[in-house]
């Protein structure tokens, strides 16, 4: 027992969670970034789930990609090609990939690919397409359509030439960084985004390309306060991937949500799935709209959480409150109370109004499930209906069910540990 | 006295320093930008001093702008012109300008022009050159002398044309965002020059300069994180301005020194300076550093808490209490105690960490006498040797002297005013 992956599953997970630096490493397309994609073969947002079961955006994100692979010459044909059962689909999870909202990616999604400081890991994750129409909140139309080719054809070889220029980008620095410019890095990321493209506007004016494009990537990211997060989740993925598969740890490794069911991964219990019913929450919505209209809870964005920023960071980020609903003074409860269910604290995302505590890290489906508390997401709602964009945010808690029942399966998988943890207060 | 600017100054001063809108105008030499300076005429911070008086930053910062100016070959020559006292130096404050540190500011100086959005004040403070040597520390190396040049040559330029590709900067606006993004705006500016940066670069890229120039000034500015502060205090000093010259009114409108003495200058009383030693502090030294090595507060970058930023916004900015000496509950200590001085709140310069509440705004001289409470500036102390650079930061309580003076001024210049002070509290 003198090998402390064995010994301490839990401190492993979190040396692991802490300890693993990761890279940008391209921005391509997503066929430059894996092989488990194909014109009609694509990955989406949130645990499996069966194309008659997706939900309304991303049902449109699907139309988007078919029109987009020019798999169909209209939407009435993607809809034909989709209703024919003729697409497939597998979670993004499943192919080291994350997807903020519908999560839909085919090949010629522009992507940010980020690896492990070891060249072990690479993850993905779609760039963003700014605000409007979008893919994955289910737009297909036109103006849609010429921005992700544009971002695809001009953005991501621009900024894949910058890298070439630049110093190798640590993005979970650019994270801790974010989060000390007020921050959650998942629904407020407008500082981080700034320093992301200061950090790359050098290499990018000495990238090959014509300077009316440079000007046009220039302003893109400029005008685009979310720019930065593919770059968190994907720096998100690869570090949960890196503290996945540990016998016996009760951390979780992902949290995501396909607009029907959230499930949850854990460390010790390697793909498998744990669902709950999506959750909508109790969001803001903008003016008219009803809980009707809301897709409940999508997207795999929530993998900040499970790497230590998003909600959890919370009382860094407290110019964010009123948009999630709330203030100071909630955001303190909720940093608190987070920290009631992770096992340990962050050594790099470090809050400087708790004078540089770091964020609670390591979601512990034991202290969930003994707890009672609820893990919370800092959440953007899609509207039912594709193409209707946000509808509202919040600040969702997740049913302790699926932990709990991650908890239980554990014990059961790894009966000698019960006692155990019993006995050292892991539950308490 | 149906005139509200007669029947309370105090409100008159308040509602001008919250309402008065300054933009970014150019970014050019300062013989451009004023007709009082000359090859051998420079402007300094502060109150009024003697050549004979000034500290060592501010003799190797003559130096520079001899050189600079090309009035001498060698820094021999130019300290022989300052020997014999060919030199003629004025505040800043004097010609509606601002200069961080020493504050010497000559015809080549590279400046940013701020104006009101009425153009009816025009201000001026010179361009932050970055870490390592600087002229507002005293150096008068080639490096500075060749930075100081280029900042004048090219990247001022450049960001002139720039202006005339984006729409008009708001500068209370940048620095309302800035505090949204854990900057103090006085000390810490790291977030906000990213966002002058993101601001710019789009129009940066359009403007009529060689790529390879304007690659430099984008990389110069990424790897300055205090670009910003000119751009801060320039407007701040236009606000104080537009607040200044109300007769009867208590409130503060500009606060400097020049190494020797610390200044103040107040609404009601015009022009007149009230001075005390310059203070020192209990600053954080770098190591190895002492007290005897310290300049005593020098420059013109107070004119950020005489406009309800820098240390005034301290909780909006834990990030820089480890920088400055303190940690969270000693910012909220500093914010709280300076609303007891001052007679407002901003109604634009917002603190997420208050949930909004805005910050402590318009210091007035009857409270500093009536409470004794010593007003702070976060503080950059310069080493006493001409470029030596900073040799410590902290925030600086500044005794209550000069205040109280100036209210005992105040009641002699406007004896009908005492009564009513007193019996609506405003000592209190």
């Amino acid at each position: 027992m003198s090998d402390p992956t064995r010994s301490d599953p839990t401190r492993a997970t979190l040396d692991a969670l802490n300890g693993t630096d990761v890279h940008l490493r391209h921005v391509c397309k997503a066929r430059d970034a894996t092989d488990r994609i194909g014109p009609r073969r694509f990955l989406h947002a949130g645990p499996p789930i069966e194309l008659a079961d997706i939900p309304g955006p991303m049902r449109g994100a699907i139309i988007a990609g078919l029109l987009l692979e020019r798999e169909a010459g209209s939407a009435a044909e993607a809809e034909a090609i989709i209703d024919r059962g003729e697409v497939s689909i597998s979670p993004c999870h499943d192919a080291n990939a994350v997807g903020a909202m519908a999560g839909i990616i085919t090949p010629n999604t522009p992507v940010v690919v980020a690896e492990t400081a070891d060249g072990g890991i690479r993850t993905f994750s779609p760039l963003n397409e700014g605000v409007g129409g979008a893919m994955r909140y289910g737009s297909y139309d036109e103006v849609t359509l010429a921005r992700l080719r544009w971002l695809g054809d001009v953005l991501a070889p621009a900024l894949d030439a910058a890298l070439q220029h630049s110093d190798p980008l640590d993005l979970l620095a650019l994270v801790a960084e974010g989060l000390r410019r007020g921050d959650d890095c998942h629904n407020r990321l407008v500082a981080t985004s700034a320093t992301l493209l200061v950090t790359l506007a050098p290499g990018l004016l000495h990238a090959p390309f014509d300077r009316g494009d440079i000007a046009k990537v220039v302003s893109f990211i400029a005008g685009n306060g979310h720019f930065a997060l593919p770059f968190a989740i994907s720096a998100a993925k690869a570090v949960t991937l890196a503290a996945g598969g540990i016998p016996g740890s009760p951390i979780v490794t992902a949290m995501a949500s396909n607009g029907r069911e959230f499930g949850i991964r854990v460390s010790g219990l390697g793909d498998r799935w744990f669902t709950v019913p999506a959750p909508i929450g109790d969001p803001v919505l903008l003016e008219g709209a009803t809980l009707d209209d809301v897709t409940p809870t999508m997207g795999d964005s929530m993998i900040s959480e499970t790497a230590g920023f998003g909600a959890f960071a919370m009382t860094a980020a407290p110019a964010i409150m009123s948009f999630v609903g709330g203030d100071m003074a909630r955001a303190q409860e909720i940093t608190r109370s987070m920290r009631d269910v992770c096992a340990g604290t962050s050594g790099r995302f470090l809050i400087p109004a708790e004078d540089f505590r770091g964020t609670p890290l390591g979601i512990d489906v034991h202290r969930v499930r003994a707890t009672g508390i609820e893990p919370v997401i800092n959440n953007g709602l899609a509207h039912r209906e594709p193409g209707r964009g946000r509808v509202g945010a919040g600040i969702t808690p997740i049913p302790v069910e699926p932990f709990a029942a991650a908890s239980r399966a554990l014990e059961e998988t790894v009966p000698e540990r019960v006692g155990a943890a019993d006995g050292q207060g892991r539950h308490a």
